[in-house]
């Protein structure tokens, strides 16, 4: 991601360049494998992005939130699936989603009777997906409780579309930690973390389906993915795929799939506005920029792409303490910083800044924030 | 702070009764000493909150930002403090500062020569803090340095009001652990941090003001504060305190400033929307709601009201994970979450859900957001 000198920062600023060929490669990985791509918009919560996504081909949008899914609807987007466990009885809920059905084939997820019940009274036939749990420990049920809540669903005049997990466990876990590894043994053991989540979230899947089927006669969408799982193995029993954070990627990615520096379309623009110490900087982007999100097993928040071996050590609101600076950084210099993790930064800001060969060609609304 | 039951979550919700008494206190306490108490906006970003710390007698406020100090000078605020080493040099940011200071009494932080002649610059005659690192380690000279520093602003041309210092060592640092001590022990030790950041504050400001006054000639402006250190003394030599989260308090308050649960103004209302296991609940706030932001001795995202022991023990982006659940909560249920840190929560909304004895009383925007 080339930028410009001149930059207001800490600024987003995604290349166009990259991210059409981060877009095409799943794309291609999509539709070699006979998969429905469905990309998880919560990490761009971007229009143009959105509309780049169904340009090639992907079969509608998935949302975390309702205001999300209200936004790409509202752009045309023919089919949004709510990925969440979603409440529908507070407050406008219910006449806000009967009026998103007008607008798109929607899709909600279920994990609970009472949520189920709580849709088919504000929204009677709702679309439903049925959220299993294949080893993430987050929301959804146990492959063995899928046959009953879809039992439950039926009989509350539900339509089943099929059954999706997210295997948030091929993120690593609390028990994921660097010790004494070897960076390429640390990586080879990550990658077989998520290759083993693969065989995890198929396997629930295709229990799920099976329970699904008994139930509602047809044949059940089947919808997993995160981006290192979909970035590993797209195949069956999976029918769609949802991942989120390979539009840009981020330095989780970088471990997790298979991504290389260059291949990363979305940077963080900083300027160094203290250098107190010998070896240390004080950057502009603190935690309102580049988010405290980090997994465990990553050492400081971020990488600095003019002095990669350099540690983001500590973040406060709007400033980020870098240690172990070995460039020649000075106040006023501008630093790319590839983030931790991509969705939270997209987030905390209004606009995403587009560059194309280091010139900046437009801003892009980030849309549906709180 | 007592909240309806059909919010929309997650939602920011501030109980404007507390927030006058926590307002009140730290004005009482400013005005006791005969300092001067100007808040750090950074924690509300709310122009209604800021007209009313100016009406109980603030001197102006603190920002961090440049978009923060246009917000609250359009808004009418006298006085407007940038404590961060500002870079005045790119882009529009040298006509944004002259129209700045053409609003109000506009007061910038320096650290480095480099940053002092780009400002000088930018601005001819701008009126700086030196700012001195009393033992936080993130930005500021030392104590021996800030008149090498003076010498230099003066040659250019700068007026030099003062110096200040965060003593951002009052949150305890990498090395505060909870280890196996009782809470009341790990909470007497966090006291007694704070207590030892006082004094440092005091002396490296005590230094840097003797070495100012020197250059000067003038008794100089010493500008203090964090709400910790704010909580526990204000005294001489400081001339001014500069807290951000006393209006609100947050989790992180309740070990470093005495605060019980009963004084923290802001809570996030989230909804149980799923029960997946015995004893866990996952809640609609995640790290787009709560931050991922967190001291390292804390446990947990954030205290449920509802059920204080239980541990929201991981956050994605719009989930919540608790575990150790002992009250009756199922879904659909609404908690209240007091959140670990509070500015950034609040830097996660458009707006605060204003409520006084559990109605709501209406919507404060949130300025200054990227």
């Amino acid at each position: 991601v080339l930028i410009p000198d001149d930059l207001e920062t800490p600024a987003v600023v995604v290349d166009a360049g990259l991210l059409e060929r981060n877009l095409s490669r799943m794309a291609d990985a999509a539709a070699a494998a006979g998969v429905a791509l469905r990309p998880h918009a919560k990490t761009h919560k971007c229009l143009e992005i959105a509309q780049r996504q169904l340009a090639h081909g992907a079969s509608g949008l998935t949302v975390a939130t309702l205001a999300e899914a209200e936004a790409f609807a509202a752009a045309g987007c023919p089919s949004v699936f709510i990925a969440y466990p979603f409440w529908a009885a507070s407050g406008d809920r219910p006449e806000r989603v009967k009026e998103l059905r007008t607008r798109t084939d929607l899709r909600i997820g279920v994990d609970s009777p009472s949520a189920a019940a709580a849709l088919a009274t504000a929204f009677p036939g709702a679309r439903v997906m049925i959220e299993v749990d294949s080893g993430g420990h987050r929301s959804g049920v146990l492959p063995d409780d899928v046959g009953a809540l879809a039992t439950w669903c039926k009989s509350l005049g539900l339509e089943i579309v099929g059954a999706f997990t997210h295997p948030g466990h091929s993120y690593g876990s609390k028990e994921t930690v660097r010790d004494t590894r070897t960076d390429e043994e640390f990586r080879a053991a990550l990658v077989r973390g998520v290759e083993a989540a693969v065989a995890d979230e198929h396997a629930a899947l295709e229990a799920a389906g099976a329970a699904v089927a008994e139930i509602t006669g047809t044949k059940p969408e089947l919808s997993g993915g995160s981006s290192p799982t979909a970035s590993a193995r797209i195949s069956s029993p999976l029918t769609e795929v949802r991942p989120g954070t390979y539009v840009f990627g981020d330095r989780q990615q970088m471990y997790l799939s298979g991504l290389s520096a260059d291949d990363v379309a979305l940077i963080v623009a900083a300027r160094v506005v203290s250098a107190p110490r010998p070896g240390e900087v004080v950057l502009d982007a603190g935690s309102k920029a580049l988010t405290s999100d980090r997994a465990g097993w990553l050492t400081g928040h971020g990488m600095i792409v003019e002095d990669p071996e350099a540690t983001i050590a500590s973040l406060s609101e709007e400033h980020a303490v870098v240690t172990g600076v070995t460039a020649p950084l000075k106040v006023g210099d501008l630093v790319r910083v590839v983030p931790n993790h991509v969705c939270p930064v997209v987030n905390l800001t209004s606009s995403l800044t587009v560059v194309r060969d280091g010139l900046v060609t437009g801003r892009w609304p980030v849309v549906a924030r709180r």
